[in-house]
């Protein structure tokens, strides 16, 4: 069993690596406070027996040995970058709970049949560097290595040249070719208000939504607010306000389900007395059903056009992200559905509101995930927040589960 | 007579401090470009004979004594700071025009009979700090020197530190008090379509716009854009952006003349997929009709409410800065059109669309402006433009309406 007072003090000793004034933490992919918080990890494997493999991408593997070290391992893992803001417990949950898992089997000092793995996936959040969970899809073969090692920050800096500055950039092969994997479970918080608004303690996760970002580019002309006539304005940004408004519209339009969101936007030259004469923001689009997400493409570039050429604008639009939505594999979600009855925990299936690393891992290997729930359902936010119960139940199933598979 | 390749010249010579790719310049208020451009025109005016006095805000007085030095200056200046992606001529050209009557009357040996001197005024454009023309402000007593030494960027520093830093908090106390004049004329690029547009060479400048500048903070809640759905948003930026499009319908309703331009905005944490929780972003109006620039403050204030009401976010409304509409002094504007007339310019009446120290100036000394073309109308661009007949047509206006002053 899971000692669940020594997991909660694991998340708040992490918590305290870029720990923010409000509470959260900003660990942004490939930053200092990630390289701390991977340094961390990685003492605290050792301590517990395990064998570190670090590869190209920077994601690292800690490993407990099984009683055939031949077969491929039962593997959890999730992410330890953040938002700006983010909170304590998105992506580093599914970490700890691995390490949890671990160490617990330590205490009982239990003999897999095929070894356990852990995972730390690099830039799960896709904050820093876009597009998000771009490491585990270089694992799965979905990116090439060179694609996912030259993602930038919006100021220019590769991921390859960051891996490098922070000293995790691995010897192993990125993708799976080099790294077998039996199965894949992921423990994480819901993110969203579902599991605690209905008392479930769990959520048995059988689909993920699929995505769709976007990178758009307005320019006009820029000029000075006070002498430049409306009628002759090319303002970049009255275009970009319409489509956040399209946006949101496009995401009430499509509901139950939809979400729509610009969370990014740069204004040039961002002074308050010239009309702006560029900008580039984001757009994030979701939804369980691929074809209404591929109605919401159209719809978006429709308005974009028609914004373009009302406000007279260029326009660059760039899709740079699209996954399709996923279905887990059907035994790792029974032996998830298992572990959850055997403890008699609340629970209920649910789609997967966010992109996660098990998104890309269940493209090559089965895979399942285990949620629980987070107060409010807020996440991305310093405030987010889960109970110690929650916590410890998540471990408990994931443990469950990932024995079921490594003892199969 | 003003010898127009001399100007030409050192306007051209100016630029290269600060300048951009693009052929402008990014010499905002108290950086190093600014320093620079500072030292170089303090240079000049000691060259050319002048004695220099630095006040308390920074702004610098060229002196040419007169045959009676005890009779107030007739002055001219401008402004030698920037936007970040400003042009060579928008400021720069009112200073070194007044160089330039330095410059003639040397080369005619000509005795005024009260001094003449040329003012670099500090932060005229209000873009690294706001609000703009904040020293001629404090000069003319509209602001207290503590509030224009304490205005900050958008990262803190204040305009007493960043004095302090480049050499240039003088000794001199900063209001006309210590520094009577006799008449105040400023020169400067139009910033708008009108003159070009109508084959003018000169603008006989009667009044300027009242303005009226805001800054906004919507705060709703940051949430991950994933599993949050749309009706449980609170999302600052849909909020800023209905803003945005309602100050373009404020300014289309109000036509003619009316201008609204939100220009910066600052989004919170401006990451892909998070439901942005703050936004800042400022609002310029802009009328020549002070009720009318009253309703579009009562439009704006509604729309505000509206917004924060139906998307559910908390509100921080500032209006910043307000000024009346100007009309400037009828001597002084005669003097403009006399000189004008002489020279045969093709010329007309017009009300300045821009804030300019002059504005401030008239409220404690009579004042009057010279306007030149600028191609396209476009200012506050690094394509900004004028040609070398307009930049020496309008010296010459300036250096016959100071000397009709300067010999009264
Ligand atoms: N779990 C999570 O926050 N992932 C980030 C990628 C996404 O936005 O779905
Ligand atoms: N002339 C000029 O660009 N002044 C800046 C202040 C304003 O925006 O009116």
């Amino acid at each position: 069993t899971i000692n669940g007072d020594r997991l909660w003090q694991s998340l708040m000793d992490m918590a305290k690596i870029g720990a923010t004034e409000k509470g959260g933490v900003c660990r942004l992919a490939l930053t200092d406070e990630d390289k701390a918080g991977r340094d961390l990890f990685v003492q605290w494997c050792r301590d517990a027996g395990c064998s570190i493999r670090i590869d190209a991408m920077g994601n690292i593997f800690a490993r407990r040995e099984g009683r055939n070290p031949a077969l491929p391992p039962v593997m959890t893992g999730s992410h330890l970058d953040s938002q700006p803001t983010g909170g304590r417990f998105d992506g580093v949950y599914g970490v700890l709970a691995g390490l949890e898992v671990i160490r617990a089997l330590n205490d009982a000092s239990y003999e897999t049949e095929a070894p356990v793995e852990v995972a730390v996936w690099t830039n799960e959040e896709g904050s820093r560097f876009a597009p998000a969970m771009i490491s585990s899809g270089v694992f799965a073969k979905v990116f090439e290595p060179d694609y996912g090692l030259s993602r930038t920050t919006l100021d220019g800096q590769t991921i390859a040249q960051e891996l490098k500055r922070i000293g995790y950039d691995g010897p192993d092969h990125p993708t799976v070719d080099a790294h077998p994997v039996g199965a894949y479970f992921e423990a994480h918080i819901e993110q969203g208000p579902i599991l605690e608004a209905e008392g479930k303690t769990i959520g048995v996760v059988t689909d993920a939504q699929g995505q769709r970002w976007y990178e758009i580019t307005f320019t006009g002309q820029e000029s000075h607010a006070g002498p430049t006539p409306m009628n002759r304005r090319r303002d970049a940004l009255v275009g970009a306000a319409r489509i956040v408004e399209a946006v949101n519209r496009i995401g009430h339009a499509h509901q139950p389900y939809a979400c729509a969101t610009v969370g990014l936007m740069q204004i040039h030259p961002n002074s308050r007395n010239v009309i702006p004469g560029k900008v580039f923001f984001t757009v994030d689009f979701r939804h369980p059903d691929d074809a209404v997400l591929a109605q919401m493409d159209r719809d978006l570039r429709a308005a974009c056009e028609a914004v373009a050429q009302e406000v007279g604008l260029e326009m660059d639009f760039k899709q740079i992200w699209y996954y399709a939505p996923i279905r887990f594999e059907e035994s790792c979600v029974a032996a998830v559905r298992a572990a959850v009855d055997r403890n008699g925990f609340a629970a209920r299936d649910m789609v997967s509101g966010a992109g996660h690393d098990a998104c890309y891992l269940s493209k090559v290997v089965p895979t399942g995930m285990v949620f629980i729930p987070c107060i409010d359902g807020i996440s991305h936010n310093e405030v987010e927040d889960a109970t110690p119960e929650w916590v410890a139940a998540g471990g408990q199933v994931l443990l469950e589960a990932m024995l079921a598979k490594a003892d199969a």
